[in-house]
C-alpha cells in the first residue's frame, strides 16, 4: 500500500520506519486506499527552516518575476485538471465535474495572484511636507502557513498560497490527512512552474504537527479553514504566540424564499446549492425559511419531486449528482441528526437515510434528505450537518426570517429569492451575514472578491483571497523622506571626486 | 478639589459617594490638582449600554451626513485648540506649543474622517457571470472601544473615534486615568458638533474598567495604544473573547548616522526629536548610532553644544523647550536607567538627573541627557526609557548598525541620516521596522497614510489611523445578485396589479 | 446702476469707461437690476498672467496645506449661504429652497476637494527590477479655465476650481454673464478663506473673453457646461489649441414609467424634476415614456392633478415652487415648442403658456406644461426645451422605450420606475446614458461620484466632479529610479568630506 | 512575391486585383522582400462592420472570460517569440534580441490585460441618501481602433487593443505598412487563443484608412503612436469627429550627467539607450547635457571608448548590437543632421556616416555616432533625429541643464545621473517630463504602470496601457438607485400571482 508522506525543498522525504500513519479512505468503497505519513515534530521544523533559507531571495524577487511563475501555474493546472479531479475523488468521493468545478475555483485564485503588480502598489505622496514625501510599501511577512480542510481538498489551499508566495512570503502547507494526494500534486505543478525550492513545503500530519506550526516563532501568520472550534484554537494560540492569524469555521446558511419568488428557479437553484458535495460545503444551503406556508408548500412540492431525479453514487461515474460522505463516523453522524429532527417533531418528507448504491454497499452513502416543519429548537437546526440535508422552517414574516437567521451563531452565507428590488435591498443590508446572495442560494464571492463569513463563522479581521488576503499576507511599512540639499544640485560642489 | 466623571449618552454622569478615585497631578508642580472618579462595572456597562442604543440609526445615517458633523468638530477643535493645550499642559506637563501640535496632529485625523465616504466605497463588478453582478460594502461593527495612554492625551483618543464613528461604529473611550480632562473637553466638542447621544461615551477607569470593556460581548472591537506588557494582555484578551483588536505597544527608535550625513542638519533634528515632550513618546528617537568614530565623534560635539540651549519647566512658559515627565515614579526611573548605563560603562556627556528649574523644585523634571559609548548589552540600551535621553552607539558599518535595529524587540520607527539614495534605499527596504525615516527622525506617518509598528511595537494586522483604520473599522459584506426574468421587462405582464 | 467687475489677485478691478458691458436681470419683474463688464483681451491676459504668476508657489505647497484652505472655505460658504442663495434669486431667479439645494451640491464639491491629500496619491512599486522602483505622481497643469452657465450660477464653479486648485493648478473662471453675482460673492468667500491672490480669477465677458482662453498657450486645461453647440466648439478649439478640454453640452432626459411602478411614487418624483428650477436643469426630465396605455393614463391623470398645486413665482415668496426662466427670449422660446407640439398633433394636457403671476406681470414666467401623445417626430421631442415642460410619449413596450432612449442624440440623464430588479438591471446595463436612476428620476451623481453623459452630452474623455476630475485636472508623472552603489552603504568611504 | 493582405473576422481577405500595395523592404539587404495590399474605403468599413457585428456578444461577455483568453494569449505568445522576433528582424531590421524584448515588453501589456476583472471594478457606494445607492460602472465604448509605427511593430498593437478588448470594446489595428506581417501573426495568436471572429481586425493602409477610420462615426476612439505632426493631425481630426483619442508623438530625450554620477555606470547605460534599435526609439537618449566639462571631458573619453565595440548589423546575426534603420530615406535624414551639426560647429567624434557592413553593402544602416558641443540653437537639437546618433551639450548648472529640457517642445522621457537624493528629487519633481528617470535611462513605465510624455509628446488627457489605459477603454456610466416600498417586504402581499 503506497504512503503519502511531506514535500519539502520541493522534494518528496524518505519515509521514515518510525513514524506514525493515518490510513486514507476510498469513500466510495469505504476501503483504506493508502496511508499517510504523519509528521513529527522534526519533519514540520524542518519544512519551516526550509521556507526560512528560501525567503531572503524570495522576497528580493520583483514582484512581476514571481507572478510569472503563477501565470506558468495556471497553464499546468488546466492542463492536469483531470489527475487532480481524479486524485479529489478518489479520496474525498466527489463526483468529477464537482471536483472540476472545485479546481476551476482555485485556479481563479493563482489568476488572481497573477495579478500582483498591481495588487502590491503602495501609496505615494509628494509634499506631505516642504519637500519631504511619504510612501507605504506593502512587504513580505516571512514564513506563513495554512492549515485546510477535507472538503475542498485541492481548491482551500489555492486561496492561500499562491496569494502568499506572490506577495513574498514562503509557506509551509498543511492539508487534511484524510485526502493530502491532490494538493501535493498540485504543489508540485507549482514547482514545475519554475518556484524555487523551499518557497512552498508540504507537510501531512495530525494535531501535533499544527501545533508545531502554532509554536514555532519564525512562523508568522497562519491562514486556517475548518470547523469553529478548531478555528477559535487555532485563532487564539496563534495570536498568543505573536502571529498573524485568520481563521475561517462553520456556517448554518439560509435562503429566504419569498412568496414573490419564482418558485421553478429557485427550486432549481437550491437542489445544487442543498446537495452538491453532499452538503460538505462550508457555503451549503442547508435551510430553506419560506414565507407563508403557500410559499412553504410550493417548495416542498417542487422540491421532492425535483429530488427524485438526483443520483448518488460513486466519482467514478459522472452521471452522479453527489457522491459518498467523507468517513463512516460522519455519515452515522449525518443520519444520527435525521433521526433527531424526526424526534423533534420534523416531518421527513424526503429520506435519504437508506441510500442504494448498487456495487458501492460499503461507501459513506447518504441520499438527498428534505425536511419540512423545522424549528429553531432543534439540534438539528442549530447544528451544522455537513450532509446532504434541506430542512424547511416555516415562517409567517420575513421580518421572522431575518430575526431567525441573525439570531443564528454562524454567519456565513445567505440567500433572498425575490424578484422585488426593495425587499433585496433591504435583506443584503441588514443581514449579519458576511456573504449574500440575491437569487443566488451559493454566494461565494468569485476569485478578485473576497471569502468570508461573519460572527462565529470566521475569526479575524481580514477575508480570505482576494483583495483581503494581500493585506493579510504583508505588512505596512511607511516611509518618509527628506534631502537636505548638499550642494550637489546648485552646483557648489564641482570638485567632487570623480 | 474637582472630581472628573464620566460622559455618557453626552451627560456627565453624576458623582457617586462609593466610587473609587484616583489623584491627577500637576506635573511640574508636583501637586494633586484634581481627582478621577474609576468607572466600576456597572458605569462600563451602562456606557456600553447607551452606546448600543445609539447604534442602529447611527449606522443608517448616511456617510456624508456622518461626515459632516467631523467637519463641524474640525472647526470646533481649531477653536477651542488653546484651551484644550492649556489642558494637556496641567496634567501632562508638556508645553504649549508641543500640546498644540499634539493637537494638529489630532485635528488631521479628523480631517481624515471627513474623507469617509470616499474611503467607505466599496468594489463593484458587473458580469461576474452572466448578468450577475457582485459588490462589497464595507459595514459597521457596532459597539467598539478605545483605551489610551497618558503620553497624548488629546491627540491619540482622535487616531481612533473619528474614524470609528464616521464609519458607523458607536464609541466607548477610556482614555489615561493620569490626565482624562482634554479628551473629555474634546468629546464634548464632538457633540456640539452634531453627534447624537450615545454614539461616543467617555469612561474614566483603570483596569476594572479595561476588563470589563474587554468581556462584554456587546463590544465588537479594541483599539489600544500604551506599553507592550499590556498591549500584549490586551489583544490576547480582547481575541480570546471574540474581539477585533489592534493593540500599539513600546519602542526604541534607533537613527543610523551615516558618515556623509549633513552633522549640523542631523543635530538639529535630533534634538526635538530625542528630547521634545520629555522623551515620552512612542516614536521619540532615543538611540543614536553613528557609524565611524568620526561621525561620532562630530555628533558628540555639536550634540552637547546644542543641547546647551534647551530649557526644561513648566507648560504655563512657551519658551521651554519640554517639560517634566508624568509622575514621581517615572522621574525616579529615568534616573534610574541614567545610572545604569553610568555603571554599565557608558559615559554621560550631558547629565540631565539634577535639573534645576526654579519656582517647580517639586515637579517631577528630568534634564535633557547625552550618552555616549552605550552598548547593546545595557539594560538602559534594551529597555525604553521614555525620557529626555539620548544614547549613542557607536559602529562601524551601516550593516552593524541595521543588525542592531533589527535584533531588538521593538520595531516602531528608525531614520538615517545620509545624502546617499542607495544607502537610503537600501534601508528603507530591509530595515524591520514599519516606519522609517530619510533625513526624518521622526517618521510619524502623516493622517492620511497609517501608523505602525513592527516586532512586539504593534500586536494585530492593520495599523493605526489612516486607510487601514478604515478596514480594521468595518467589517466586508460581499454580495451577489442575479435578477432572474420575471417577464416584467419583456412585458407580458401589462395586467399587473396598479 | 451698479457695474460688476472682475476680480483679479483678489482684487476688484476698477471699471474702465471703454469697456463694453451687458445688462443684468431679475427676470421675476423683468427689469434690468445692474450691468456688467465684458472683458476685452487685456483684461482677460492680466487674468491669466496673474495665474501664471501665482501658480508656481501654488504647485508647490503641501496638498494638505491647500486642502485647509478649502475646509474654512466650506465653513465660508456655509455661514454665508443664504447671502448667495439671494443673489442667485436675484439674478437667475430660482426659488431660496432651490437655491440653497444649488449651493449645497456645490459645498459638496468642496467637501471632496478638501479629500485631496487621499485623491492624489500615487502609486509606488518597489522592485519593478532588481532594486528598481517605480511611481507615479499627479502633477498639475498650471493656468487652467473653467466657462459656466447660467442655470446653476453658483455650484458649477464648485464643480471646477475647488478640484482644480487644490490639486495645485491655478484657476480663471469665466461664469456667465446674465448672473456674474453670486459666482463672485464665492470666490471672495475663497480668499476669505486664505486662498493666495492670483490662485482664482474670475473675469466676466462674453465670446470675446472666451476665444482669449481658448487662444492663450498659458491656459492648460479647460472645463465647459453649457449647451451642445457651444460645448462642441469649445472643445474642437481647445484641443487644436493644444488644451486639455472636457465640455457638457444639453439633455433630453427620459423616465420609463414601467406598467409595475409606484405610480404615486413615480408622479411625487416627477413633479420636481420636470418643474424644478423651471426646467433649466441639463438634468432635468423633460420625457416620460409610459409603457401601455394602462400606465399612461394614470400618469396623465395623477400628474394633471398634482399640478394644481405647483406655484410658479418671484424668488422672494419660498412658498412658490419655481420661478421664471432666464429671459424673455428664451420664455418665448419655450412657448413656441409648446405650441409647436401642439401643432404637430400633441395633446397639451396642462397648458403653462399664459401664466398669471400677480405683480410679475412683466417676469420671464411660463408655467408648469404637461403635454401628451407627444411622438418622436415632434421638434419639441428632438430638442431640448429648458422650460417647465413634462412630455409624456406612449410606447408599448420596455425595449421600444430603450430604443427611442437609445436613438436620441443627447445622452445625460435617465431613470426607469419600477419595483422590479430585472428590468431594473437590464436598464441600467443597456441604456446609453451616462447617469441612469433605478426609482430616482434626477440621477446626479452625489460630489464623490462623477457627472458626466455620454453621446453628444459632453465631449471628453473624463467627467466632471469627483473621482475623474481629479484625473482632468492633473497630469500622470511616472518616474522610475535605480540607485547604483557609491560605496557609502558599504562602508568603504568612511574619509568622505565633512 | 508574397503579398500581405488583411484579417477581418479572423479570415485574411482574398488579394483584390485592383489593390493599390506598397513595397516591404528588408532594411538590411535593402531589397524588396514582400508586398502589402493597402486598404481602400471599403475595406477598412467591411473592419469596421466586422467589429460592430461582434461587439454586443463581446461586451456581455464577463470580464473574466475575457481576461482567460489573454492568459491563453500570453501563453501562445511566448510559445512564438521566436517566430515573431525573426518577423519584426526581416521587416524592421533589428536583431533578434532586441526584437525579443520588444515582444517581452508586449506580453507585460497582455499580462496586465488578465488583470481586468480587477481593473474594472466601479465604486460603490451605500447609502448615498436614505436606502439610496450609487455606483459606477465602466463601459466599454464599442468599436476602437489603434494605429501604430513601425519602429515596435510587435509591442505597440500589444499597448492598445488587449485592453480595450478585455475591456468589452472590438478592435481594428492599422499597423504600419511597412512591416505589418509581426502585427498580423499576433492577432492570429490571439484568435487560436479563443477570440470570438470579429473582436479585433487588422487592416493594413495609409492615409486612405487612417482617414476612413477617423470619420467612420461607428469608430468610437483612436488610439495613436507616431510623429508629432501626424500625432497632432490624428488628434484633432478625431477629436472633431466625435471621437475619444490618445495620439502620442515624438521625443527629444535628454540625460543630466551630474558631476557626483558613476561615469562608468552612467556610460554602460547610454550605450544601450542611445543607440540601441538604431535609436528609433520613441525613448532613445539622445542627448546627454553634462554638468560641468570635467563631467563632459570624461563622458566623451570614456564613451568613445566604449562605443568601439558597438556592432551594427544584419538582424540574422544576435551578436550585432543593433541594425539598419528603416528606410533609405530616413538613413539619408539620419546622415543629413549629423552634417547639419558639424555644419553648425559641433564636433563628430565618434562618425556613423559611413558603416561598413560586410555582405550588407545595399542595407539602410547608420553607423554609431557621438557629437560633442552641440548647441541649442542647432537643427540637430531642436529636431528628433530617430538614428544611432548621441549628441552632448555642455552645461555650467543643473539649472541651466534642466531649463533646456524644459524649453524643449518635447517632453517624453529623460534622465538623471547622480548619487545624490536631493538632486534626483528635485529634478524629478521639477522637470516637465512625463517619464522621469533617476539613473535609468530609458525610464519606460513597466506594464502596470502607464506610458506617456509631456508636451507636444503626447495629445490626450491619458496616457497608454496601465492604468490609464482601462479609462481610456472605457466610459463610465454612474446609477443611482432607491427601492421605495412595495409592500412585499412588509408581508402585506402574500396572495401575490404565482
Amino acid at each position: 500500500m503506497k504512503t503519502v508522506s511531506h514535500l519539502i525543498n520541493n522534494k518528496n522525504t524518505p519515509l521514515s520506519t518510525d513514524s506514525r500513519t493515518a490510513p486514507i479512505y476510498n469513500p466510495a468503497t469505504g476501503q483504506i486506499s493508502k496511508q499517510v505519513e504523519l509528521a513529527c515534530k522534526a519533519t514540520v521544523e524542518e519544512a519551516i527552516a526550509a521556507a526560512e533559507e528560501a525567503y531572503p531571495a524570495w522576497r528580493n524577487t520583483p514582484p512581476q518575476k514571481r507572478a510569472a511563475i503563477m501565470f506558468k501555474f495556471k497553464e499546468l493546472l488546466q492542463q492536469n485538471a483531470d489527475r487532480i479531479a481524479e486524485a479529489v475523488g478518489e479520496e474525498h468521493g466527489k463526483i468529477s465535474h464537482d471536483a472540476m468545478g472545485e479546481l476551476q475555483r482555485g485556479i481563479e485564485c493563482v489568476e488572481y495572484a497573477c495579478y500582483a503588480p498591481e495588487l502590491l502598489k503602495g501609496e505615494h505622496t509628494k509634499n506631505v511636507g516642504p519637500s519631504i514625501d511619504c510612501w507605504s510599501e506593502f512587504q513580505a511577512l516571512g514564513v506563513v502557513t495554512g492549515i485546510t480542510p477535507f472538503n475542498f481538498p485541492a481548491m482551500v489551499p489555492l486561496w492561500m498560497y499562491p496569494m502568499a508566495i506572490v506577495c513574498g512570503n514562503t509557506f509551509v502547507l498543511k492539508p487534511s490527512e484524510r485526502n493530502p494526494t491532490s494538493a501535493l500534486m498540485v504543489a508540485e505543478l507549482l514547482h514545475e512552474a519554475g518556484l524555487p525550492e523551499g518557497v512552498l513545503n508540504v507537510v501531512n500530519g495530525d494535531k501535533e504537527a499544527v501545533d508545531v506550526l502554532l509554536q514555532d516563532t519564525r512562523v508568522k501568520a497562519v491562514s486556517f479553514v475548518g470547523s469553529t472550534p478548531i478555528a477559535e484554537y487555532i485563532y487564539t494560540t496563534a495570536n498568543t504566540n505573536g502571529k498573524r492569524c485568520q481563521a475561517l469555521g462553520g456556517a448554518k446558511n439560509h435562503a429566504i424564499i419569498m412568496p414573490d419568488a419564482d418558485m421553478d428557479n429557485a427550486v432549481n437553484q437550491l437542489l445544487g446549492a442543498a446537495f452538491g458535495s453532499s452538503g460538505e460545503r462550508c457555503m451549503a444551503l442547508s435551510v430553506a425559511v419560506a414565507v407563508g406556508d403557500q410559499a412553504a408548500d410550493a417548495l416542498i412540492e417542487k422540491m421532492s419531486k425535483a429530488m427524485q431525479a438526483l443520483k448518488v453514487g460513486a466519482y467514478t461515474n459522472s452521471d452522479n449528482d453527489f457522491g459518498p460522505v467523507i468517513t463512516r463516523e460522519h455519515q452515522q453522524k449525518v443520519v444520527g441528526l435525521i433521526d433527531s429532527a424526526e424526534q423533534d417533531g420534523a416531518k421527513v418528507v424526503v429520506d435519504g437515510r437508506k441510500p442504494s448504491v448498487t456495487g458501492y454497499e460499503d461507501g459513506f452513502f447518504v441520499g438527498a434528505t428534505l425536511i419540512d416543519n423545522v424549528t429553531t429548537e432543534m439540534v438539528s437546526y442549530q447544528q451544522e450537518i455537513f450532509g446532504p440535508v434541506l430542512q424547511v422552517v416555516r415562517v409567517d414574516s420575513m421580518k421572522e426570517a431575518m430575526q431567525m437567521i441573525n439570531d443564528h451563531e454562524y454567519g456565513n452565507g445567505t440567500c433572498i429569492f425575490t424578484r422585488d428590488g426593495e425587499a433585496a435591498r433591504y435583506f443584503s443590508d441588514n443581514i449579519q451575514v458576511g456573504m449574500v446572495g440575491i437569487n443566488v442560494p451559493l454566494p461565494v464571492p468569485v476569485a478578485y472578491h473576497s471569502f468570508g463569513g461573519w460572527k462565529r463563522s470566521l475569526f479575524g479581521d481580514l477575508h480570505a483571497y482576494g483583495p483581503d488576503s494581500v493585506r493579510f499576507f504583508t505588512k505596512r511599512k511607511t516611509i518618509t523622506q527628506r534631502w537636505p540639499s548638499s550642494g550637489v544640485r546648485e552646483n557648489a560642489d564641482f570638485s567632487f571626486p570623480a
